[in-house]
């Protein structure tokens, strides 16, 4: 195998050109040199993928996993409703798998960049003995005052999710689309009141809203929007669970006021699922509503990081 | 041992404190957002330590991993002139070891980011079999078209380095300061046309210079400042090689017009050592220059990242 340099890598990176921001002086200097534009904001976000954790080779192959450590950022600026505008990333490359490893994981990042118009703004390149380490920082940008946050949530608000949930972890994780221009959709036809993108499981994701905004939600069970990604051979109980607390969904979880949740349920503006899934309360918790209208506690049931 | 889940290391960093810029919605949603100051210049930058092979313990503790981990890219914001602001932390963490040492990473992070006013804006914390990786995205912020580059050195340009080089994998590589303040003042000082941080080892990153500005240098040899961390027991030759080669200094080089290099060199304005090493020419490549005037090729001895 020819000696293959950090300097290597990052002179084929430059030459495959890409996204080039007028206003962004990339890959080349200690940093990256941002212009930001008049009355934005910046989103800052970061996501971390381990080989064996977050994926395995196979199904991964180095391009999903390159992609996965980019769509899951791109996901967090979806889910503020911002526009993804570059980011950083950093690898730490299993030594053995030599640079052709090494340039298919970074194509998997730079071909969904190109999709999504971000620009690979500078990186860190390391080789270990150890499994592949992916770091993916993301900067995006939104009109002054304009991101959509986590606590902006009312009582009376329509709760609505994107897509089709649970099963993500059978292989959709790999391949999601970030709701990236979905979310766009949204901002410019409703006012969105709050947002998240479901990464750790409907439950979970939604106490996030329900404890940054100070209240509570009833979830209809029968509206929950189950994927195919979920056996059908499954009780209904353990479907539906699953679509609560599967996580790696990255769909949309957010909330708008009745009056344009109706204009909402009346006209999807998407081209994927749109669900009315359940009002926010003036209570605490979330609770889960069955058809006969009993309802129960919709426990913290979400993937949770354990150290 | 307790459960610990992501979410409550989370709370914990949550209240400790530390830097809250007024300008900066950090830790809590699913992006941190920045108000960009008027006429103001973003500076990112990003990096990757894993151990055993950016560092291993001992020598190294949690802490000092961590330190030097937020180190490594507030030296990057230095080596551009600019003022550190907010930082986003990626950490996977031995499955094995615990919360007290996944706190003992975060101590040694946010203590350094509180003595460089540094907000902890977001992060990622994930666990695993495999050994620590941590990653710094840090976002810095110079004046508007005040970024110092790698590409403004000119013919005539005096080269000056601070501190002293070498030796620095024998532990100053866990403790170094990062030369923020003192990049400031010399920038308040001087116009510095080109500047980088010494991270690979002088002659390498000399090259850089060199290599984005289109121009040459001579390096007196007699000039360079070896550290105290070069065994005296090693030859001269030896001991200037490992100055020039050593890398993980991260002292500042950078270049001003002869004039201002004059006026470094009577008064310097840095509390710590700040040496005049050389000239940029109109040539090509790096010569080293001994005391009797005869000429090498300062060759490109630094470390190279091995993919």
């Amino acid at each position: 195998m020819t000696a293959f340099h950090e300097f290597e890598l990052i002179q084929w990176i430059r030459s495959q050109g890409g996204v080039s921001h007028s206003n962004l002086l990339g890959i080349g200097d200690d940093t990256a040199i941002l212009k930001p534009p008049a009355n934005s904001e910046l989103l800052l976000a970061t996501d971390m993928l381990m080989e064996g954790a977050h994926f395995t080779f196979p199904p991964a192959t180095p391009e999903l996993a390159g992609r996965k450590a980019l769509a899951v950022n791109l996901s967090d600026i979806a889910a503020m409703g911002g526009t993804p505008h570059s980011a950083l990333v950093s690898l730490a490359l299993p030594r053995s798998k030599g640079p052709e490893f090494a340039k298919a994981v970074m194509q998997g990042i730079m071909d969904l960049a190109a999709e999504f118009e971000t620009q690979l703004a500078g990186g860190d390149t390391n080789s270990w003995d150890g499994p592949l380490v992916i770091n993916v920082a993301i900067i995006g940008i939104a009109d002054q005052s304009q991101a959509i946050q986590r606590s902006g949530a009312q009582p009376g608000d329509w709760i609505f999710v994107t897509g089709t949930l649970g099963g993500s972890l059978d292989s959709h994780h790999l391949t999601f689309q970030p709701r990236v221009r979905e979310a766009a959709t949204l901002r410019d036809t409703v006012t969105i009141k709050s947002m998240i993108d479901v990464s750790d499981g409907l439950a979970s994701d939604l106490q996030h809203i329900l404890t940054e905004s100070g209240v509570g939600a009833v979830i209809q069970s029968r509206q929950i929007p189950i994927s195919h990604n979920v056996s059908p051979d499954l009780t209904d109980a353990k479907r539906l669970q699953k679509a609560l607390s599967d996580g790696e969904d990255f769909e949309l979880l957010f909330t708008v006021s009745p009056e344009e949740g109706q204009r909402l349920r009346d006209q999807n503006p998407l081209a994927i699922p749109l669900t009315h899934i359940g009002e926010i309360t003036a209570g605490q918790g979330a609770l889960l509503q069955q058809a006969d209208g009993s309802t129960t506690s919709l426990e913290n049931t979400g993937w949770k990081h354990q150290l």
